[in-house]
């Protein structure tokens, strides 16, 4: 497998810094060949053209992350806690890496529809972890019975989404980190007072 | 103002068409005349460029779309009940024009800075309507006393944004305006049973 290969990581690594320095559309091969100080045809030899590197560097990053998630979870008992960290883990991974982020929060939403699905596959897999979250809430009786699981995803992952997109716009001026518990209390509380 | 002139919104209107069945990068000012039966030229006359045209369809838009909500808000006497009504406008607008849909959650996601800058300031006026909800909700002791606004507002609109966006791509299979009150209870309620 080509993941196995010595010059995938660096590959993917020096992508991400490119794409998030210079966007998407203005990130030549030229540009990661360099950063990654390999020559442009070793590109070729592990990716097919740039669409290929950017849905590749999100494929690798997202099973990273989702083999982590899936231990911290696997760590906690109850549901509320496993979406606790859950939250947690989806704001860490962001502050540690701010080009990751501007990756993930800018360059990933491209309108291109062919592109736009095969990213839209990779988020699946994050977003079926939520889903087992859910159901395993439902079952303990955590969650209330008829909670609507594909709405509930749908909002659990809108509010971190467009939580970290305003903290990316706004040059990461405040802890993203430490707003976890604020959005999971948020989720299983509501507004009422 | 230009707003006024006879050919702007049957400009602004053909944009809207074209931008959403070609996308933004493909959506050149000659398609834009073409659509709204006009010279090339005439579409100068009232724009500086293309990113010109994309900005001011959204402030346009916008524009309506908030005066629309707060006259729906206005008529209701609850923070509740005003937020239920903004989720129902917010997802009826959509829900009535596919086109205007895919412009607001596919092609207005634009990674160049500059460009993101201004469309976001043109957001900025639909969140801060949200925000006086959010407040006003607080004052009348609806809402929990310590509830942070801002993180209110980001998850309210990030939980549309994403409902709306799914409803998108999966190409308007179901019914987005009936999901209103679910997504208003879970706001309200959260998911605990
Ligand atoms: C054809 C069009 C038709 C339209 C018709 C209408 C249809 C309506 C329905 C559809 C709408 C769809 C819209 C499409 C939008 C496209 C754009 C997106 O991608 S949207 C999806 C992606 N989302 C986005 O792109 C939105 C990203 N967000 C933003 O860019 C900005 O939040 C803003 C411009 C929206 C508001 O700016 P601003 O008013 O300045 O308010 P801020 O709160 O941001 O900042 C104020 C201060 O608070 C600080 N602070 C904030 N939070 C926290 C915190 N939690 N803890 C601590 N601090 C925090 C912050 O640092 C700042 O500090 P300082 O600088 O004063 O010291
Ligand atoms: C450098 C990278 C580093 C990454 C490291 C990891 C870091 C992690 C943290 C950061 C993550 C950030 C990710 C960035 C993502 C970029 C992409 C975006 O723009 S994301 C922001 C924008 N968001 C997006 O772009 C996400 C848009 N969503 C989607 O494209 C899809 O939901 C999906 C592909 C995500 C899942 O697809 P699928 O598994 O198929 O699940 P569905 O539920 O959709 O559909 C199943 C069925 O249910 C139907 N149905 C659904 N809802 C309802 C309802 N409420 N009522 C009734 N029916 C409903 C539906 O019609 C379908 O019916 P049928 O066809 O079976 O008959």
């Amino acid at each position: 497998m080509r993941r196995n290969k010595p010059k995938y990581k660096q590959i993917i690594e020096a992508a991400v810094v490119v794409i998030a320095e210079n966007g998407y559309h203005q990130a030549q091969i030229s540009k990661i060949a360099r950063q990654a100080g390999v020559a442009d045809g070793t590109i070729y030899l592990y990716f097919k053209n740039k669409e290929d590197v950017l849905i590749s560097v999100f494929q690798e990053k997202m099973a990273m992350f989702v083999e982590k998630i899936n231990e911290v979870i696997a760590g906690k008992k109850t549901a509320a806690e496993k979406l606790l960290v859950m939250i947690e883990e989806h704001f860490k991974i962001l502050s540690t890496d701010t080009k990751l982020a501007i990756v993930t929060q800018l360059e990933l939403r491209q309108s291109n529809k062919d592109l736009r699905f095969k990213i839209n596959e990779v988020l699946k897999e994050y977003l079926s972890v939520l889903e087992t979250i859910l159901d395993y809430g439902k079952e303990r009786g955590e969650f209330s019975a008829d909670l609507d699981v594909r709405l509930a995803r749908q909002m659990i992952f809108g509010t971190m989404d467009e939580t970290a997109t305003t903290w990316v716009l706004n040059e990461h001026k405040y802890d993203l980190v430490t707003l976890a518990p604020k959005v999971h209390e948020l989720i299983l509380n509501g507004f009422k007072s």
